[in-house]
């Protein structure tokens, strides 16, 4: 419920990946330009499907919120849109210039409120980079209270304090990564700095990853799986310091051992594709992907891209 | 009053910008091999004088610490030696391993205290990156105890734990960097990653910058300036993640600009030489260097090497 996959030859390259073990997913509209009109977005969702073939793969295309989605836009659209992702540039919780951005914002939210079209929010202050997401909570609060019917997703949370604040209202929902669930922040930087580990949000405590964990090992019903899996070129990486983590090739598998490890994988089904549909009432086409336990080795790298777990050997395998 | 000048080529490379602006420093041990025996200190003081000229500069390097350095190794060569470093792979406060490798080390403690050869510690256990700094601070307490002569440095602290634990034990002093004092992680990985801000121990949040910048600012008589400069080439940097800042040739600008915009320029001797002199019992020859309000350009690179602050305009310079 959460993917990059970018555009042009890049879009070409990564698409495969993700429709080979799920056959549908939310792919955000940050590209360049990003997918802020019902225009982009019919395109945009046009060129995933064509990437994705042979795979029969249904694309879930926020649009880019911003303060030009009116009701004229959004309403004649209504019925294949499927919602709106907010990245708050500039929002702090307790500032002055934090609440005028948020009553900005708030005629649009109206709208999608009342059009029933969820929002998928990038919850981080412009604050220190360990307190960005704490700080944001306060946020997410004003607009659950503000907007008790807006189904709110918080993405890719990473810490206790999102984690806590999950169950506080009943529109609040939250997606969950592979690398916030498997890793902590000594895995970026604890030895050798691992550029492929390097993701907003940041990877973060033990502490915050136990409340994860926690969450998604209990079967939560409001928690989903969203990979963030976000391809950058190793040059990009290496050299320009840019943030994402590529797991779209290893997902299932790694998931599969994680839930396997934690005598949970009768919870994995629900938590990568029962709750996303109930919560964002989306009917998939319906296809097995099958799992087989037999070890494989993960690339070094895919084309100019170095996944997360390069080197490593899982013990799970998307079969066929 | 900490600096790594590494060896061979690089340490004809960086020598000169530490001997142009200190007359004398401490050099860590950390060499390939370390510098472990009094006749490898020998070599390695006088590879360190060489490189320097034609500045008349004093290395001090503190013995790689082993439980080898006994009595017999120590005492005939002490007129000469300026101390030991530790860095206790594997030490952790409340754990068994912890108490019984402490054990271990304690008969060279007890040698160094009697012979008075001060102890020089990087002090962060095995655990979470962002808690190895505050977890061993036990362990300095243990130590502090135990030998209440020896002279014990906690270099490069990073956390307000450790800035809060100096006042604790007389015996017990310290060494701050100038990127602890000027950045915070942010500037890490804040934005894009900045690879040549990537240290051990990591730079730390706000808090932990704002108490050791009241420890420095305050003129705290048993704190330290040491530099932990630490060059790795760029290529080391980028493609094996290798940790240290190189900041040698901007350290007297920096720390200029930093006292000067906390309006306590006359503080900046004290911290940088007068401190040291006194905690170490050192007298090095006397050396006037001169700064001057003059703008520079940090360049992009040093040979292979990128500094700190690479690009930025300074306001203060080395005159000469």
């Amino acid at each position: 419920m959460h993917v990059h996959l970018r555009q042009d030859d890049m879009l070409r390259n990564v698409t495969p990946f993700t429709a080979r073990q799920f056959v549908g997913a939310v792919c955000m509209p940050n590209t360049l330009p990003p997918v802020d009109s019902v225009e982009r977005y019919d395109r945009y969702c046009a060129e995933i499907r064509a990437a994705a073939e042979p795979y029969a793969f249904e694309p879930y295309v926020p649009l880019f919120f911003h303060e030009g989605l009116t009701r004229e836009v959004l309403a004649p659209a209504r019925e294949r849109l499927f919602g709106v992702k907010l990245y708050p540039a500039g929002v702090t919780t307790n500032s002055e210039a934090g609440v005028s951005e948020l009553a900005k914002i708030e005629p649009v939210l109206d709208v999608m409120q009342d059009l029933d079209l969820p929002l998928l929010v990038h919850g981080e202050t412009n604050g220190y980079s360990h307190d960005r997401e704490r700080e944001f909570v306060g946020v997410y609060d004003h607009i659950a209270k503000t907007f008790p019917k807006l189904r709110i997703t918080m993405e890719h949370i990473s810490t206790v304090e999102a984690a806590a604040f999950l169950d506080r209202h009943e529109n609040v929902f939250a997606t969950v990564t592979l690398h916030h669930l498997l890793y902590t922040m000594d895995d970026l930087l604890g030895g050798m700095w691992n550029p492929f580990m390097f993701c907003k949000p940041i990877i973060k405590s033990p502490k915050d990853r136990a409340a994860l964990r926690d969450l998604v090992l209990s079967g939560h019903p409001k928690v989903m799986f969203g990979s963030d899996s976000a391809p950058h070129t190793e040059v990009a990486k290496r050299t320009e310091g840019a943030a994402g983590c590529f797991t779209a090739p290893v997902l299932l598998p790694c998931l599969a051992q994680f839930f396997e490890e934690h005598d949970a994988l009768d919870r994995l089904q629900a938590f990568v594709s029962d709750h996303a549909q109930r919560i964002y009432r989306v009917t998939p086409p319906k296809r097995e992907v099958l799992l087989e336990e037999a070890t494989w080795t993960v690339p070094p790298r895919y084309g100019s891209i170095v996944p997360v777990n390069a080197g490593q050997v899982l013990r799970w395998r998307v079969a066929g």
